[in-house]
């Protein structure tokens, strides 16, 4: 079984009040080394074979109709989950 | 400037309505290879200097404690953004 990363982020001209709220948090809490903070979304999605150019090619595809708005977002990501290092 | 990436991900065990409505919509759409998916979030972190072994550290800390619910969520990746593959 294999799985696809997709990551989708707010584009940066877009105002991001969940990022907002965790830069206002971090120093709060002890953490005043981060400067800012912006939220998006992770999506992973399984497939039942291998990982192959076409199943990447049809996650970009569906990150950009589905998965995102165009309008107001960016895929930032379409990666094998297999090749992710931590 | 350095960048952080910290990804959170709902427990495998726990429902996940937003992957569920997803997984719905991929094979309306038309991809048909995919037969799962689960949704969470991205967060991107900046910091004024580079991504030093301590702030991927403080990272770490603050996706356990601020940027993620333990009991639901797992911190799934802490790294450099400039070490991302597209």
């Amino acid at each position: 079984m294999g799985r696809v990363v997709v990551e989708v982020m707010p584009k940066p001209e877009i105002l991001d009040p969940q990022g907002k709220a965790v830069v206002g948090a971090l120093p709060r809490l002890g953490f005043t080394q981060f400067t800012g903070a912006r939220q998006g979304k992770r999506f992973e999605l399984e497939v039942e074979g291998a990982v192959t150019p076409e199943v990447l090619a049809a996650a970009r595809e569906a990150a950009e109709t589905l998965l995102s708005n165009p309008i107001i977002e960016d895929v930032v990501r379409v990666a094998d989950a297999s090749e992710e290092t931590a």
